[in-house]
């Protein structure tokens, strides 16, 4: 039993819509994938994998509200959750759940549009980017959204995603070689996840379940830079007002980022997933492949990590966890 | 014998010169580490790993052409690679050789500081930033200083700085709780390798040695996102002229980014340090340690690094080549 964590889907209502409110030619990069707006692509390439595999259903990016402002994200979010809701309940064998997306630009109806997801379309988490265009994640619009969540004892998904200062910096510095995607999502990441833990999250809600994108991005190679480098040393490169922020925050910022649920969509990669492994453990990580953003449209991450896993040397039970035991526990899913 | 490869000093005249020409407050995080740039605490603390521990001298940022501009940078550089020298004189059983500092901002004047310096003053290398006061070191003006470094067959050493553009953008994103350092320069260095790489540095000088700091930075970890994500997709992202720059670039930068040497300066994570070694082999590796940027200002990355190395499970002629072989060979320097 495989349960992919960490997959993209337009259902086709969604993408329709999509396409609507933006130029095409922006989404050069979905487009080119069927198996994210054709279900029977979708579906022939999970075939491949047998009954056993299933995947959680994420809404791709971009964010809603980069597509709709506060006025629209609203009808937006839940034109996706209603037609994620659909795709689940056509094939539950092979989408036993789903996660919502909310309309972030607009806090108030986010609550909103949370609660009806999860309470009338059976959604087991939301999905929430590294920055609400251009608001980190910390600003207090957005803490009822985690505490809501916290409340619920159920996950939320992050996934990278540009600000728009980043997307100047990057057009400047990184755009030739699509930087900002290799290399600036996972900073997005990882900058996202600092701003969590030194604004205290993980004070306020000490269970809450975050899971990261791409394993944790820089988190697990840089633990060292975090635990001895920076949390002792937090604020010695700053001074002024923006150093008294700083008294309150936590000084051993390490344990709070192994706080954190980690995918393991590492794109195939042996030696990050163990690292990500010992950093996170295998109780915080959760099988995930980003599919089907591969160069084969969808089955070579899903088939490179299934690889990645099995070589893993650890416990038969640990294994399964990854696969689809921590899931299934986070999100209260059935034994199937 | 432990020769540390990525050590920061800032020798006492360059000290000086350095505070008269920007604001001490600017450099709070400088001042407040003795071992920078108070030559009997540097030796104090370098006693407590014997006769055998030996450090490369680099100067700490900030880079040179941040502190002066393009009519004062040449002299300001030849101050620091005088002042240098006289370490190394001073005191070869502990500094065996230092690295050069140039004036990128005149890349004419750094070119004629790289000869003199080699060629006068006995330095084994140069240092640069991974950008020029936001000119990447991919900018065509650079090239002359690769080739040269690349015919004289010599290391060139990279140090994240932040572009201008980025420290805009941190200060909106990143500021609060010193996200630039921590991430922030991984990124920088992972970037601007990104850019040497597309732009077809190690095609052009396939032997060319970059010994990247925090070893390669947020590489190893995304090896997967790298290989099987960014190569056979590059482009997918892009359209327009952009799109067609990249017609040209390396389709497999995997196999190019493991050119690079990478430091141990990841202060202390064995987890971090396995990946990395596995990612660039022993023979891309070296010892080093990031002296004296830690809370005890000096020694505890020195034994956290010994310690992460002493532990690693490879063949005592790979640790050997990690501790001293690998940079005694690239710079040249006698067995001691």
């Amino acid at each position: 039993m495989k349960i992919d964590a960490y997959s993209h889907i337009l259902p086709a209502p969604y993408f329709a819509r999509m396409r609507e409110l933006a130029d095409p030619a922006a989404f050069k990069r979905w487009l080119e994938l069927p198996a994210l707006h054709d279900l029977d692509e979708r579906l022939r390439i999970m075939d491949e994998f047998g009954e056993g595999y299933q995947q959680i259903l994420t809404l791709s990016s971009p964010p809603i509200e980069l597509l709709a402002g506060p006025g629209e994200s609203p009808a937006l979010a839940r034109l996706a959750n209603d037609s994620m809701r659909e795709l689940c309940e056509k094939h539950p064998d092979r989408f036993p759940a789903f996660v919502a997306s909310l309309p972030m630009n607009d806090p108030d109806a986010a609550l909103v549009e949370l609660k009806f997801a999860i309470d009338e379309l059976g959604a087991r988490g939301v999905q929430v980017f590294t920055n609400v265009n251009g608001r980190p994640l910390d600003d207090p619009a957005f803490a009822a959204v985690f505490a809501e969540m916290a409340a619920r004892d159920l996950p939320v998904w992050m996934h990278p995603a540009r600000t728009p200062a980043f997307a100047d910096y990057a057009t400047e510095n990184s755009s030739q070689f699509e930087i900002w995607w290799a290399f600036g999502w996972p900073y997005e990441t990882s900058a996202a996840m600092a701003r969590l833990v030194f604004s205290g999250l993980f004070e306020r809600h000490p269970d809450l379940k975050v899971i990261t994108h791409h394993m944790g991005a820089m988190i697990p190679y840089l633990e060292g830079r975090i635990g001895i480098g920076w949390g002792p040393q937090l604020g010695s490169r700053t001074s002024g007002a923006a150093y008294e922020r700083l008294r309150n925050a936590p000084r051993r910022p390490l344990e709070h980022f192994r706080k954190f649920y980690a995918d393991t969509s590492l794109s195939g990669s042996d030696i990050g997933t163990r690292c990500g492994l010992e950093f996170f453990g295998a109780d915080h990580v959760v099988f995930g492949t980003d599919c089907p953003f591969d160069p084969e449209g969808g089955p070579l991450y899903i088939r490179e990590t299934i690889r990645v896993l099995d070589a893993l040397d650890i416990a038969e039970d640990a294994r399964d966890r990854i696969y689809h035991g921590n899931i299934r526990e986070m999100m209260r899913l059935s034994d199937g």
